[in-house]
């Protein structure tokens, strides 16, 4: 028999390292997978018999696997399967007995494991025998039981995660420096519907010094409980980081997130970050300065800079173990990444049942958002920082803190000509 | 006497290296340099009399500057400063008066050498002896002469042209993999009237195999004339990324670029990524799937995951010799970036009258860009690629590469339900 291996769904920096995985997996069966086929594009590749053979792909290039971001390797398509598209499951079914697919891995989310539990379905009906494995794949960390037992996260989240932990300890930087006239940053998260993504902001700065407010959807704030929270940080230190989800609800204000079918950053509409920047802008700041906004969109999934190590292993780890659910469960289940009990963190691989994986959705937990609804709990930094890995937090490398100690003034007050006119809020403190 | 370093404008990943290099420079001359003072957040910190004793800071901290992205350690500000502001500029000459300021170091662009030269006029009138040494800084690089001779290029432009080498790599791999339903990506570089930050995207691929066009300002392109681009580069791909400019010309489109004073990105305003994207998916897209877009914003001037060690140690070096300008030169002198003769590139250091740089500006250089306005020549690759640095270029690591070497079919041609009624461009290479 051979084996399949397809990706599904927006990539992530990791993504690859799953595929490897697989690969990896499978060469570890020589008697019972002759070759492991890749579809190009996902189902796609398999409903258009686009496979490819990756035994005969060169050895160098399958090793680079794994510190390759994004899905540009078999590609991922946005196709979905519901149960009414008869056809195309036939197809499917067809394709696996054309070319002896015996082991099929399918690398994605929730929707991606719902397709592979149909297929996995199908294929007993009509007689073919096919394992059917999923590999969890997704940025998002949405996918799993609300009690993070038989899926503790999600391979992709940790680098997500580490990226957003870089870019907020970089914008503190900017936004401490730019702060008399940039005095609010407002960055753009992905995760439209779970906070997972804009949470991890909080890991640039576990211990709370800068003025880091986190507007998850699960949240339920609005523009005017937005604008209110930033006047309050204005106060207090002239300067605010705002992270908002892409799903933030700006009302009637914007179209941000009716979304394109699955495309999160749709052309042309207004998406949250700008409605909020502009929204704040035209109903006054508690300081000098403007705000200014930023959407890094899809870099967020495919950067290669912030891989986090421990992400990228795990994400190695949990392909590989998917093999091993294949020849050991038999069809119906998704390799699981589970906490080992202990004080210190480890990974260890199980295995769920594609069933409850499919469709599921997890939100943030309630209990790891703060009262007030804008940052997020220790619980939390205790449950992401590990898989973030090392040097992005401030465990790590850290930035020079030079003490704003002013030397003793010689000369009376001054105006400068530019500022009389303008609001000018002294910070009580400026230090983070 | 002592001396006096400021920052002023939007800052780079490197302008901290810069001000770690005053630091070590005056440190050389404990005769002539009692201490070192910092303006707190620029002029205006001079003309708030907000200064810090740098001597008097932990040197760990010192230390750590090189490697802090962004202006987060002493403070920028935007404050302008022209000829009708004479109580601000007696302002200035006073503070230098009281806290016996005889060297001035202003690390920053040509607005900031314009008032660096002001500065050493006015005290020089007043009977002031301090000497005012500018230290170049600008990610931009479209400060200085247009024949490269007495300032090469700008520190911070280097790491930020490695940032954009780096993510439009990762954008290549997001688009391969995506491309069935986002076969456009559309990315907004900051450069509103000079190019040389989106030609730095061609030094993801100086061997031109992505499907990457860039839209610098010098082109002229219009959305017509890239909408044309675009649809004939779909057809022989089925996808294409696109770097615009912040100031590609959208016509009454977008107001995007308007600026609000020297803010970049203005809050609420449609900006030319999104008007580009939306008007590529009104006006219809020769391959399947959508555009989207990405602002990546300030990101590019505060990261430090993509700083270029070159850069920064140039930034370093600058700095340093800013101070041997002061000492050996006297007022009125920036400290240059020279390349020094010869293949190997290896930067030397120099200087050139404030008043050559005061207000300059630098185009991307019209022989730099290609016949069709959408691509830059070798000549700039072999510009641009030492001082970008190693490992983020096709010269280092690389990512892996599925040959998308078909099995034999062995089914009859079929058709995705859910691609019967699609645009379906079968892509004539994609192999880049």
């Amino acid at each position: 028999m051979n084996a399949l291996v397809a990706q599904s769904g927006g990539p992530s920096p990791v993504i690859n390292a799953s595929l490897q995985g697989v690969i990896e997996g499978c060469r570890a069966y020589p008697g019972r997978i002759q070759t492991l086929y890749a579809a190009w594009h996902g189902i796609e590749g398999v409903l258009n018999e686009e496979l490819i053979d990756l035994y005969a792909q060169d050895p160098e290039e399958i090793a680079l696997l794994k510190h390759t971001p994004a899905s540009g390797a078999i590609g991922t398509c946005r196709y979905k399967l519901t149960s009414e598209q008869d056809e195309d499951f036939d197809r499917i079914i067809e394709v696996f007995r054309a070319h002896d697919i015996g082991y099929f891995f399918y690398i994605g989310g929730n929707d991606s494991m719902d397709t592979a539990h149909k297929v996995s379905d199908l294929a007993h009906a009509k007689g073919l025998d096919v394992s059917c494995t999923g590999v969890p794949k997704t940025i998002d960390n949405d996918v799993g039981d609300p009690d993070f037992k038989f899926l503790d996260h999600t391979p992709g989240y940790g680098s997500t995660a580490r990226y957003w932990a870089g870019i907020i300890r970089d914008t503190n930087e900017e936004n401490r420096g730019m702060c008399p006239s940039e005095c609010v940053s407002v960055l753009q998260a992905m995760g439209r519907k779970a906070g997972f993504i804009p949470a991890a902001a909080r890991l640039a700065d576990p211990s709370r010094e800068m003025p880091l407010q986190i507007y998850m959807a699960e949240a339920h704030h609005t523009l005017e409980s937005l604008h209110e929270n930033v006047n309050r940080q204005l106060r207090a230190t002239a300067r605010c980081i705002v992270v908002v989800s892409e799903g933030f609800d700006v009302g009637e204000l914007g179209e941000a997130h009716d979304g394109f079918g699955h495309i999160e950053y749709g052309a042309s509409k207004t998406c949250a970050a700008q409605v909020v920047a502009g929204y704040l802008n035209d109903h006054g700041l508690a300081a000098r300065g403007q705000a200014t906004w930023q959407v890094p969109g899809v870099l967020q999934r495919s950067m290669s800079a912030h891989q986090s190590p421990v992400d990228r292993d795990e994400a190695l780890a949990v392909g590989r173990h998917a093999v091993e659910v294949a020849m050991e469960q038999g069809t119906g289940f998704m390799a699981t990444i589970v906490r080992a009990a202990g004080d210190t963190y480890r990974a260890e691989y199980g295995h769920a049942p594609l069933e409850k994986i499919a469709n599921s959705f997890r939100p943030l937990p309630a209990a790891w958002i703060t009262d007030d609804g804008i940052d997020v709990t220790d619980d939390f930094i205790r449950y992401a920082q590990p898989f973030v890995g090392e040097g992005m937090t401030a465990g790590g490398e850290r930035f020079a803190r030079i003490a704003p100690r002013f030397v003793d003034r010689r000369l009376a007050t001054y105006i400068p000509m530019r500022c009389r006119e303008m609001i000018t809020v002294k910070p009580e403190a400026k230090t983070a």
